[in-house]
């Protein structure tokens, strides 16, 4: 069977399979319905696949992906006890895969599909801190490197496609999903999402996927990030422009890095929902930005399709005809050879769809694993079980890498905000680590995030005491309610400390309590039980405070006069107003993930310097939303009750010593000295921004155009240079391709987004 | 001359005048770059032009239209004792337009132009209340007969045409022009919209405008009250479906009414401002929806142009492409000789603009006006004088008949919110009457009014004092700060009374302190000592709060154990919560104009009946924005920290006796009982709501198609019927034109949005 000749290029490949396929088969190979967790059973020490799986691959012969098969949380009901580890991983993909493949009359295998927003949602799964705190860092080449980790860990385990969030760009941070965004800027997301494609897929210009390496669908497209009101699911008002601008940028970098995958949203553009959208999903992002691979519907949003034709038959054909390749969790794409037959959709489009999911499974290697082969092959034979470990292990990543990588991304994204009391870095030697996160790593890991074991991570609170300083410890006030019992408590160790370490913030994680939506998003109610969650997907939340016990907390601390560093744990931009104020030095970390312990000591110590940035400007007060700095240019003063900019802007932080000098521009090239005329090395990220003086569309009032990270030694001046050419003045068109800007431009060099 | 022949059609009246003029004749005929109140002095007993007019009309050989002549207020400066009372306007009109005609080589006359929102905005025009108020009302009919009495009051004046708001659809509250929208709902702004210009215009099908009517000029086209975070002038992110569904049924009811113009507003619409759109100004609002009128620019809308172009040569070539026909304060449009003969601009775009103008002349008989004949003829014969004055009497409206059309409106719109202690019709002999509004109508006049003669108006005070009861009063609070010195003695006051009448709410008055932009909006700066306003053009506010010194009033007040009856008076959906849980019953006034007093006594004392319903819903707070009920319809269940609808919901309000049977929904016609079962005759507005159960975009929750004021008398069962067909269930395409709904509807009646 030439499908089976691994010497022949995948196009021809593919063409032949799909060639020998039934229309029930190809409308298999677009299916992702199931819930991975529910695919499979212990027996003995071993796995098999259950009837759920069994009967799925039987009516379509074969399936085209699982989803979360390993993965682990609440929502899935994986515990510590029940949940697939990192030793059992490969064996249970290898026994699901020979059950698909059992099934299929053509031996097709399937993908697996795991959530990896910030590392492998998954027992064993090496947390990275949420991508607002890589963000943080304004290093995208780090990030890569740590994407690159993860993916062989977990392509170790025998998934092959990593879920991450990138493509989200966050203009109201009322969204529970902000902290699965690089922030605010199209940018910065656009270079972020870059560096998870190279890093989790590798850099093969065909498209072949190495066995150490991960396929990426990319979530979510596009301009889910501008729901009304950052309300989850909810509607946008986006027309093409806005999207083009702000939106597109970060899809554009997907599709030129070649992502094998992106997920449409479960918004809408212009009206029309996303995966219903052909202009979008065709007409844009694979006609226009020239996106060659395959587009996935997010979980269950092919059912909300009835809203619109109110049959599933119906649903599939719109879907399909839009440009959605494969389903997830839906009722809607099963019903694919239905439509075929009625003539609701073509042959044609469903075999453009078959032929992405199977170019990918061609370009993981999935026809020509020798594994697999094994396995199918030499099912219940211990002694290959073993030669299959042995493989596996040796694919295997290098030990602690990712959780090192983890924790350098989690260290260089420690943001000051103010040390107006020069109280840092820490003096004295009786410590108070008081608030909600002082003494647990579990507020500070962000959503989709699996059970920890025990041992993994250091908490604030332990890594003060590693440090020989007299450490006391209250939580004081919990993360979303107003209780008050235990703020007493707290302010007796706030009298008898030297200073206190305030550990303020929200929080996304789950717990047996949480109830959740279809889609496993947290259901939020006010009528129900205290939520101890303030952000998350679907946990969104209007006036972007923590729960109130928390401010009595810092009030009553600040009333016994001894000195606060506030230490701000935070998956979201929240109002932190009072607590800047109240607070005399202050640091913020978007959730760090299990070295938050360790990377916030180093940074309050001195031991290392805080040279996070913020990837959004930081609002006052929710009433004024939103405060985004790239807002188009119009005269405003601001609210009669409220300034027309944002507490904190985007780009800010760092204690801010270096001074810029005059930059010059020059053939395409800013260079731009920067000073230290201190007696201490000191960082900084020098920012490129644009101001379009004359030109079509209405301009924005800055566009962030480049930025380097750069360290300069105590007394010395360094000269950065930055690309500000043509390339860097082009605007977009309405699909979001670039286009000269025909205008006049000007550029600017800054430290933050605040006009200088 | 064949353009002075009254016997030939306007077309070729125009045509052939056209073919006479020059390029610079023409380009003065677009243009309206004068404030009016500087092109005028007192000279005697008359007035006289000043050099800025004579100037402007020799440098053009006449003048397109001359703003605001009569406008009087604290921006232009003009004051009862400077101003142009209703007495006067006809012989300063008459006096300008000689001098215009004199200078124009064609004796081509001018247009006046006056700010008429809601009453004319000059000294002795009678205040209507603000659109909000009238939407309140859900009586167009009533509003088309009161715009045809300020219609009159106005023409008499010597004046021809009318800028009104009405196609402003409020998305945000926190927008300072709020006031001037019809609320939240496309349709309601559709009707209302209709009713202003039948009212104002007249019926006529060829165009001719009576002589004692006004020509209008809606603003503004189009998506002006959806802008980003409610700000003025701001930026919004709409897409064209999103403009057609919401913000283009005002539009479209102003084409099909057949307005004489329209007014582009500043914000832009997918990325370019409206002024620049040419997709939106001519492919929509002409092409799409048949727009036969001219297109005015907002005022220096042009010059926010050079944002784009750089120099105005290009700037006015832009926007005449676009399709402005008209300016107003602009350095831009003047230079339109300039960019036809650098070929910028073509004379084919440009003759289509001037004979938009010169056309809406003819058909306001501006050329065969015998009155202007008379002047021209007898310039300085005070004899003529009083001939002209004579036949200006004759042409003038029936007096009084505004104003007890503006009164009826504002009884009509008083909205009873709750009664939950019974305290109406009002109890007890002494009534404290506290609060801001309680002894003045200055705040309740709204913006875009004149100073007003003494006498004017019925103050709340007065009014309850009128009924024999035992008044005492004190404001005890301001509008906008939180001053709280007057606090003590209204408790007082309360601690004396059997009920107290709390009067809180904002306020749209300027007065001499107010600071104002280019275009006289407010200037707001929280930097600038405290302004007695919380809305008004450029007051934007962000927390939706009355001042402090309110809450605190109430909640002493409330303290006293002494009923309260409040009473809002605002000009915008401010956040009501403790208002509404505070007060035993509580009456929405949105501002009523001068009659506030008698329509709030007159409820108060179960004088009328409430049968206003509120045109917005009102938020809970906000954080939590938006709120409209017409969003799309996803499922959401609200932020973890509020609930996910409105406090009270639009179409709202009344005391709720009546109850609705079932519909019945036959050959195109809804048939709902609405009955009473109560020993008072009693009103409602039955509502007809659409939900799309299949379609094609995105649908929304529910869509208003219809509504009916009924009054069902006591013990009885009145049938209501409305339209619910084809018609109704239409949805539209991505301009705004009617196309029939292919999938399937539900109708429903309601009492309000809220779900049944």
């Amino acid at each position: 069977m030439s499908y089976r000749d691994a010497s022949l290029s995948v196009s021809d490949r593919v063409r032949d399979l799909l060639g020998r396929m039934t229309l029930i088969e190809k409308a298999g190979q677009v299916n992702q319905r199931l819930y991975g967790w529910k695919a499979w059973q212990r027996v003995g020490d071993g796995f098999a696949a259950t009837p759920y799986l069994v009967d799925e691959a039987r009516r379509f012969g074969g399936i085209g992906a699982v989803y979360g098969l390993q993965r682990a949380d609440a929502w899935s009901g994986q515990t510590l006890a029940t949940g697939v580890g990192a030793a059992e991983g490969a064996a249970l993909s290898a026994e699901i895969q020979r059950t698909i493949v059992a099934e299929s009359r053509l031996g097709i295998p399937a993908l697996f599909v795991e959530e990896v927003p910030h590392g492998h949602q998954a027992i064993d799964g090496t947390i990275l801190p949420v991508a607002l705190a890589a963000a943080s860092t304004w290093d995208p080449d780090l990030y890569e490197r740590a994407c690159a980790a993860v993916a062989a860990e977990v392509r170790a385990r025998g998934a092959h496609v990593a879920l991450v969030s990138t493509l989200d760009v966050l203009r109201d941070p009322r969204w529970g999903r902000a902290e699965e965004t690089f922030g605010e800027d199209p940018q910065v997301a656009a270079l972020f999402t870059t560096a998870v494609v190279r890093g989790m897929q590798g850099h093969a210009v065909d498209g072949t996927i190495p066995a150490d390496r991960l396929a990426v669908v990319l979530k979510h497209a596009a301009g889910q990030g501008a729901t009304i009101g950052g309300r989850n699911w909810a509607a946008t008002e986006l027309g093409w422009r806005e999207l083009a601008e702000i939106h597109l940028p970060p899809v554009r970098a997907a599709a030129e890095a070649g992502a094998a995958g992106i997920m449409a949203a479960y918004s809408e553009v212009d009206g029309r929902p996303a995966a219903a959208n052909r202009r979008l999903l065709t007409g844009v992002i694979r006609d226009a930005l020239g996106f060659q691979g395959l587009i996935m519907a997010d979980g269950t949003a092919l059912d909300r399709l009835l809203r619109l034709t109110g049959d599933p038959v119906s649903a599939a054909a719109l879907a399909l005809h839009s440009g959605i390749d494969m389903s997830l969790w839906d009722e809607v794409f099963p019903h694919l050879d239905t439509a075929v037959s009625r003539g609701l959709a073509t042959m044609d489009d469903l075999d453009a769809a078959v032929t992405r999911v199977l170019t990918l499974k061609f370009r993981l290697g999935l026809f020509d694993d020798p594994i697999l082969t094994d396995i199918s092959e030499t099912s219940g034979n211990s002694g290959k079980e073993e030669g299959r470990s042995q493989r596996r292990r040796q694919a295997a990543p290098e030990p602690g890498l990712t959780g090192r990588l983890s924790a350098e991304i989690a260290a260089r994204a420690v943001t000051l905000l103010h040390d107006r009391e020069g109280l840092l870095p820490l003096r004295g030697s009786r410590i108070a680590v008081l608030g909600p996160h002082a003494d647990t790593i579990r507020h500070a890991l962000g959503d989709y995030t699996a059970p920890q074991r025990p041992g993994v991570g250091v908490t604030i609170t332990d890594a003060l005491r590693a440090s020989g300083r007299t450490v006391t410890v209250a939580p004081g006030a919990d993360i979303a309610t107003g209780d008050t019992t235990g703020v007493d408590r707290a302010v007796a160790l706030a009298e008898d400390a030297d200073v206190v370490v305030l550990c303020l913030g929200g929080s996304s994680a789950r717990d047996v309590e949480t109830s959740f939506d279809v889609n496993g998003a947290a259901l939020t109610s006010t009528d129900g039980p205290p939520v101890q969650m303030t952000a998350g997907e679907g946990v969104d939340l209007a006036r972007l405070r923590f729960g109130d016990g928390q401010y009595e907390l810092l009030r009553r601390v600040a009333a016994t006069g001894t000195p606060i560093v506030a230490v701000v744990v935070q998956g979201r931009p929240h109002v932190l107003g009072e607590v800047l104020e109240t607070a005399g030095a202050c640091v913020n970390l978007f959730y760090p993930g299990p070295s938050l312990g360790t990377v916030v000591a180093d940074a309050l110590l001195g031991r290392r310097e805080m040279i996070g940035r913020l990837p959004v400007s930081l609002p006052r007060d929710a009433a004024s939303l939103p405060v985004y700095y790239n807002h188009r240019d119009h005269d405003w003063n601001g609210y009669v009750d409220a300034g027309p900019g944002p507490l904190l802007p985007f780009g800010g932080g760092g204690p801010g010593v270096l001074t810029l000098g005059v930059a010059s521009f020059d053939r395409g090239l800013c260079r731009v000295p920067v000073s230290n005329p201190t007696d201490r090395d000191a960082s900084a990220v020098v920012q490129l921004y644009l101001r379009r003086v004359t030109t079509t569309v209405w301009p924005r009032a800055r566009e962030l155009r480049g930025f380097r990270w750069v360290r300069v030694p105590a007394g010395q001046t360094v000269v950065v240079e930055m690309p500000a050419g043509p390339e860097q003045a082009a605007t977009v068109d309405d699909c979001g391709r670039p286009v000269p800007e025909t205008g006049t431009v000007e550029f600017s060099v800054q430290m933050s987004a605040a006009a200088s």
